[in-house]
């Protein structure tokens, strides 16, 4: 589910100002290729997730796998309906946090906004997860290792979005035909044949613990809500499209709409007339490929390309939740850091955050999907509610020619997908839907205690105002040294050329050492006084400290002036004296002195 | 085992060199209570490791752990004369390291030194697995999560160690005198019974794989030798003896050998009796204490006195293995790091690069203490042959009266303990002496490879020869600056302080903000010129060293004083612009320039 916001990683090559080029732009179709994959990937694991749910009241109960997923495919309409409108509305795209922070205002925007973190870090670990499975489904050696798996794909994906490799959003089109054929081929196969082709899996017992009643059916929907995640990237991307954008993107839309349909219901026809239940060591999907194209080479390949699908899916939360981050520290919401590129075209603490969050929470589950399910799609209906809710504001508010039908549209579409939203909380509650329910108002918390974070040290600083004329004042600069050497003298050098006085400053802990190190400076004498402090305890920082801060009692501004050796190659960094930076970050910690470092360049 | 050291921090309170306040050093009864513990706990887990081994040729084996441990106490009597004349010899302490460099040169103390740091880690390992096993004997529940009671023991070590705090020698007096007397108490009265008083642990099924023969029985011996690791502490302890020290240090070890004697061989003789085997979740020892004691409290109380010494005993290598890294980091064969103490008595890069290798090994092996065996002992049995090579050559050379019997004596134990090593070596190679025999070159090449550096760094920094005089130029200080605000102020202060010409310097991507700023700048009029680059994508570091080094070629010293908020709490640090500090980075890296960090401090 890419939400919130176009997925940056996958379409950097396409400019997200229209107009810019239009070649580079997309079509409905190559639209359809580059944001649809984190949608329709969750085919691997929605239907699935209605199954789980409803062998509880026996086998018998898996009948109603078919009408609860039409109940899910007519909500998806009317989504797809409503998100036609949001691209009307919101032609730059935008996402539930900028539309929320245009329309609703301060407490949506951050309910919004950390409604997506959950999403995205959700939207991953479930992808890898379900990748997981799918690769155990064909290669049965993983089944016991699907942690591993997880976190080894998790690692992968962390370090190709660390590079910020330039991926283009067509290099997305094959693994996504691959994806809609093998799936629809699935479903065609598997019709065709009077019954299925191959069995895979064992067989595992089934113990009725429930009978089949309003709340397991209700239970089951929510799960297969899971299956809607991922309807909201082709809105949250419409600059991509090449003109008339609005159009293609609805097209485009709609096109993803209907494909999801009918995959879904194909997917649960199937399921019913085949009597598929969970079976142990492969995805329910795998035995509906066994079921199709048997298990020759078909059933690898169909395994693979599911598996490639996630990972991708899982790869577009590395492109949208840095960028949401990002767009959180602008708004002093979240550490400036997260909004910090450095050199390089990739937000990294987002991007490492992002697989430390997901990380965390395929640890806590072990890897295993169906425990992720009910703490995913609440952030995401969430979301769903409020983008709809803030076009509801915006046609009263602006109230265009025929606005009542079309605030009717995204009117029902909020409603239900805020009911969808409280019966995810209320059937998923105790299986783990509490995380999002306590995470989220932390979230909102943190936010807020940011942002008034910020607020003061903008007053405290200044900020926005005229401050007083600097002024002009004699200077001190003390060079710390060890001993004498060429750095020495470089430091010295630096050192007179910046202070009006300057006096090095050596700790010792032997008198011995200390004399010799006087008469070598005598017979050096660099034109510097040398003041050597006695420190029988070897400590090196608390002199320097109490040194300096005596120093700048008469009014004059004190430097400190530490050389340091900088190695040609960065692997021998390991091997160069600490001390002087450990010195400069108490000085600067403890000070107010001018901490000054003099690189020392070595030639290895 | 702690070896090649004086166990620092078991003993900081005792002054190390003689005669600088003789009460509070040890008499030899406290000798043997602060030193012995690391010595004396490997009973829990050496008899083991010889039944372990014997059962491979069927229960009926297990007789042959008598002789086994017999040759073993033999081996150990020599240890012990030799070690009294080690102590005469040096009386300052010192271990395998320091007798090599003395006595062997340069190659023989690089593999005394790898060979003590295999063993350091060691030591932590199997004292920390052999601990856990003893718990889980006493609480069933642990049996299946040995590896996290292992790794939560090694983090509050690592934690307690980080803390460095001050515990006197006489700390371990109570655990190590309830240790002796539970362990003496269960030889005692398990003789005294006919049979054992209970039997704990599951029975599990022989498979008898091999016939005793001469390899079995040289596998068992070399297991049992983990036995004797410790042995050498007290000769690395000399100095913290009361006066007579050697006379007493020599006493200590004659007690040491004599009740590392008796506990060996009463046990063994218990196991014979009482045809002791391995059993599923309790360790050999825990089932002779059962048999002795009952299941009642005695026996829960003896297996956590036996957890508590093991944990102790792990405790010692934390105050060897960080003294030894800095002892090599001042000879310059380890990074200089390990020698930094801050300002805290404690070599933090030490304790943490201790805890991390121990921490992959003890994951490595499942936290399995039979499957360290293999590793330990050959290392410690290397320090036990160079030691004693050390101490032959030092007869020869000094030939004082009654030198050749000496040399014999020493002779004798380097033979043994060099056989015994290769004996070890041979019959463990496969089950994991391998490690050892690629880690000790290994680290002999890095440390060589570290000194060579060291080397030519010296060469380089001329360190040792009269440097040329300072010379003093002109200087530009240059302030980066992203607005205007307290912050330019200060910085623009500072900066006329320390430079004969101040530049002020923005980094803008769009022209709007850069006209607001020069406008604003204008108005405040600081008295210093303010340059604007453009750098339309963004980046701030590149056109920056551009610009200082454009700057750097009018002959004058330029300086970049950047100023950086320091919050008056170290948790809001995450919430700081960053930027200042990766320009200062790549500043140090990237050019000559003297980097001046101002300190602003924030109220909050």
């Amino acid at each position: 589910m890419t939400f919130g916001l176009a997925p940056r990683k996958a379409l950097p090559r396409v400019p997200l100002h229209p107009g810019e080029g239009d070649k580079s732009h997309l079509t409905s179709i190559e639209g359809l290729a580059a944001l649809s994959l984190d949608a329709l990937s969750s085919v691997a694991y929605g239907p699935e997730a209605i199954v789980v749910v409803l062998i509880a009241a026996g086998t018998g109960a898996l009948t109603s796998t078919l009408p609860v997923t039409l109940v899910i495919t007519g909500l998806l309409a009317v989504l797809v309906i409503s998100y036609c409108q949001v691209i009307a509305v919101h032609p730059d795209g935008g996402g539930a946090y900028a539309v929320a922070k245009q329309s609703l205002g301060a407490r949506a925007s951050l309910l919004a906004a950390a409604s997506l973190v959950v999403d995205y870090v959700l939207t991953v670990a479930v992808s890898l997860a379900a990748g997981a499975a799918s690769l155990a489904s064909a290669f049965p050696a993983l089944a016991h290792h699907l942690l591993a798996v997880c976190l080894a794909g998790l690692v992968l994906l962390t370090a190709v979005n660390l590079r910020g490799i330039a991926e283009s959003a067509r290099v997305l089109m094959l693994p996504t035909v691959l994806f809609i054929v093998s799936v629809l081929g699935i479903i065609v196969a598997g019709l065709l044949r009077s019954h299925p082709a191959a069995t895979v899996g064992s067989v595992q017992p089934v113990h009725a613990t429930q009978t089949l009643g309003l709340l397991l059916l209700l239970k089951a929907f929510s799960s297969g809500c899971s299956a809607l995640t991922g309807v909201e990237a082709i809105a949250n991307g419409v600059p991509v499209f090449r003109e008339p954008r609005v159009k293609r993107a609805q097209r485009t839309e709609l096109m993803l709409g209907s494909l999801l349909g009918v995959m879904l219901v194909g997917l649960s026809v199937l399921i019913r007339r085949d009597h598929v239940a969970p079976r142990g060591g492969v995805t329910v999907l795998a035995q509906l490929t066994a079921g199709a194209y048997g298990t020759g080479w078909a059933y690898y390949a169909t395994n693979l390309i599911v598996t490639l699908a996630l990972a991708l899916a899982a790869n577009t939360s590395f492109g949208g939740l840095p960028v949401l981050m990002s767009l959180l520290a602008r708004d002093h919401r979240l550490p400036h850091l997260f909004a910090l590129r450095a050199e390089r075209p990739v937000y990294r603490y987002g991007v490492v955050a992002l697989a430390l969050l997901a990380g965390a929470l395929l640890i806590a589950v072990d890897g295993d999907t169906q425990r992720l399910i009910p703490l995913f799609a609440i952030g995401v209906f969430i979301g769903f509610t409020i983008s709809q809710v803030g076009l509801v504001r915006h046609w009263a508010g602006q109230r265009p020619d025929g606005w009542v039908p079309r605030a009717l549209i995204n009117g029902t579409g909020a409603v239900l997908t805020a009911v969808a939203c409280l019966v995810l909380l209320a059937t998923k509650f105790v299986a783990g839907a509490w995380v999002v329910v306590i995470a989220v108002p932390l979230m909102m918390l943190l936010f807020t205690r940011i942002e008034r974070y910020y607020t003061a040290v903008g007053i405290e600083l200044g900020i926005g105002s005229i401050p007083a004329t600097p002024t002009r004042t004699t200077s001190l600069v003390i060079v710390p040294l060890s001993g004498v050497s060429k750095l020495a003298e470089s430091a010295i050098s630096a050192a007179l050329a910046l202070g009006d006085e300057v006096i090095a400053l050596s700790v010792q802990h032997d008198a011995a050492t200390a004399d010799r190190l006087r008469r070598t400076w005598e017979e050096w004498d660099p034109g510097v006084p040398l003041d050597i402090i006695d420190s029988p305890n070897r400590s090196l920082v608390g002199p320097v400290i109490d040194y300096v801060r005596r120093a700048a009692h008469n009014g004059r501004r004190v430097a400190v002036l530490i050389p340091q050796v900088e190695p040609c190659h960065r692997r021998y960094d390991i091997l160069q004296d600490q001390r002087g930076i450990l010195l400069a970050t108490a000085l600067r910690y403890r000070t107010d002195t001018v901490v000054c470092l003099l690189p020392y360049h070595l030639s290895l």
